[in-house]
């Protein structure tokens, strides 16, 4: 690892790419930052790093701010990728014929899967290189990148992290805990991947707020949006989800325990849980349709589910209703364009041998 | 015919039970009155009649009201049931023992498969006089029942029918016409049933407002409740409808062109043309989601049109996931309590052997 410094590859110059890339180039790390198109990059580039605010106020130095993926990961020990979980399997695709030896890459966060996608995503395109690939399980910052300032307004207290095998999930976390001592272990990618409660939160919220999205787009999203009927809508949903996780031998928290576990909400439903958050109360809705808790959350998150639901034969109706609305709605076919078993190299596997790919030998 | 003096038995004792009920008894026709509850038509027992309001302002005297269907339905000429289409089972049923030869049933209106469903229901249950069946595409009124008066806001222009066959239509017209010059001929039950505007405009937009019905219920239903993108959906919908009629030989009106031809609305969408149908302006949406709009629209519109189109071959996606996802959010089993080919009576008829069926010897 180069003695003490660590060099790392920020994949995606988005809200989150731009905090961490910052972040990580203030604690001393030196850091690469990659995005696809020029636009995004071409103000960074110009001042040779980014301009923190919120926490942080510093300007932070990058080493290489580039659209060429190469030079990005070229010499890095870590890869952070920052971006929305659906452009998972194209950032693998760019990456796999320049990683090289050793090199980690953890996706931040996975959703659904990600770590998954992106092993068979490396598999099928030839690489042989001993890689590591690991997924968080949500984002470590809460960032936005504002005017010309990448703002970090909060860091999470627990971002449970697995590698694909968990075997190798030490090895990882020892690194991680360089750049933060919120990373800690997951038990593996199902787990994370299973744990994905934005998939229970996001979607279905907005099929049942569609109307008074287009129309008027000024209401609380999880406070005006999520009804009581709403609530006991995703609370099914969510049951269909832990169920699925059960059969794979994962323990995930009810999206009621979490917001308990995360916010100590009190209360007994998820819709008293969700009224009593403070937190929630000033998320304003989308003002959009098209919105990436639909087009992310969907294709990274309840197509995986059903997917694996589906396979290991349990049945996933709540999940499947909103699927196939919002594949009517958007007129976008998210079971093709999202990930399955078959996507997640799964499909030549049995439930006993699934759960042994994803914990290797340890 | 008992000479000029028309005797009607009028089933249901709602907002349109009452208004028609009282508007025959003042056109001088001799009408029984029936409710399945005693608590509804109590007063009305009690004052001997119905206060008209609105339009007509008399008093209506009944000559019989009743929760006894036996006793309404002695020696009418006609039946007008007048009861939430998902009930027209149930009043098949309990008609079946007491109808007696000639008497003509018209629903008010059938809803898709009313018809259908009413004839295969008295055959199953052994009723062997000949009975004419037929429905209405609509209700004749605009009414309500207001404190003690049925109010009668409207009346409409054109009330197309078809008996069951259609070569009984032009029996049932002849009858109907001495009520009121707004009814008139249809094709046959299909057109009438496959006609169903309110399968497309009703329940997907409940779905896409849940939200909004549940924390604040105060929008104007059409006018905000149908968004581009809502409406865009209900275009969608509204092909599939319309492709399961055109298999069946029927020609049906587009959504958007019934707006033109009911309300003289303009523009090129459905959405421009519900824009400017001033009369949706003052619609208020549910405030409640518990719903006809739902529990009437689904299970005697979407599900059998559904269910006509998965037997024809012809694809429902659209109605399909709308009936998904209101199954798993209700947790009612819509197309187990819908409409479907079987309860219709249609199972063992291929597509030339039901338009056959539903003409008759016409």
């Amino acid at each position: 690892m180069r003695g003490e410094i660590v060099k790392v590859a920020v994949i995606g110059a988005g809200n989150g790419g731009q905090a961490l890339a910052g972040y990580l180039s203030v604690k001393g790390f030196s850091v690469n930052l990659y995005n696809r198109s020029e636009k995004r990059i071409k103000s960074l580039k110009k001042n040779g790093g980014i301009q923190l605010g919120g926490r942080f106020k510093e300007f932070a130095d990058l080493d290489c701010i580039t659209t060429n993926v190469e030079e990005a990961l070229d010499g890095v020990d870590l890869v952070m990728v920052v971006v929305p979980a659906q452009a998972h399997r194209y950032v693998a695709e760019i990456c796999a014929p320049h990683l090289s030896e050793g090199q980690v890459v953890v996706l931040n966060p996975g959703r659904t899967g990600g770590a998954l996608e992106v092993k068979n995503t490396l598999t099928k395109s030839g690489a042989r290189k001993k890689v590591y690939i690991a997924e968080a399980q949500t984002f470590l910052f809460v960032s936005r990148v504002v005017g010309s300032e990448a703002k970090i307004a909060g860091v999470k207290n627990v971002v449970p992290v697995a590698a694909l095998p968990s075997s190798d999930t030490e090895k990882v976390i020892h690194l991680l805990e360089k750049i933060h001592t919120s990373f800690t272990e997951a038990e593996n990618v199902l787990e994370t991947g299973l744990s994905n409660i934005g998939a229970v939160f996001h979607p279905s919220t907005m099929i049942f707020n569609i109307g008074r999205i287009e129309s008027e787009g000024n209401f609380s999203y999880y406070f005006d949006g999520i009804t009581p009927q709403v609530a006991h809508f995703l609370e099914k949903l969510d049951r269909e989800r832990r169920k699925v996780a059960r059969v794979l031998g994962v323990r995930t928290c009810a999206a009621r325990d979490w917001l308990k576990e995360v916010y100590n909400s009190c209360g007994i439903s998820l819709y008293e849980r969700i009224q009593d958050n403070g937190k929630y109360k000033g998320v304003a809705a989308p003002t959009t349709v098209v919105h990436r808790y639909i087009f992310e959350d969907i294709p990274t998150g309840l197509v995986p589910i059903a997917s694996l639901g589906n396979y290991l034969g349990v049945k996933t109706p709540v999940i499947n209703s909103v699927i196939d609305i919002a594949t009517q709605f958007y007129g976008v076919d998210f079971r093709k364009i999202g990930r399955t078993v078959e996507s997640l190299g799964l499909q030549k596997m049995g439930k006993q041998e699934i759960i042994k790919y994803v914990n290797g030998s340890a």
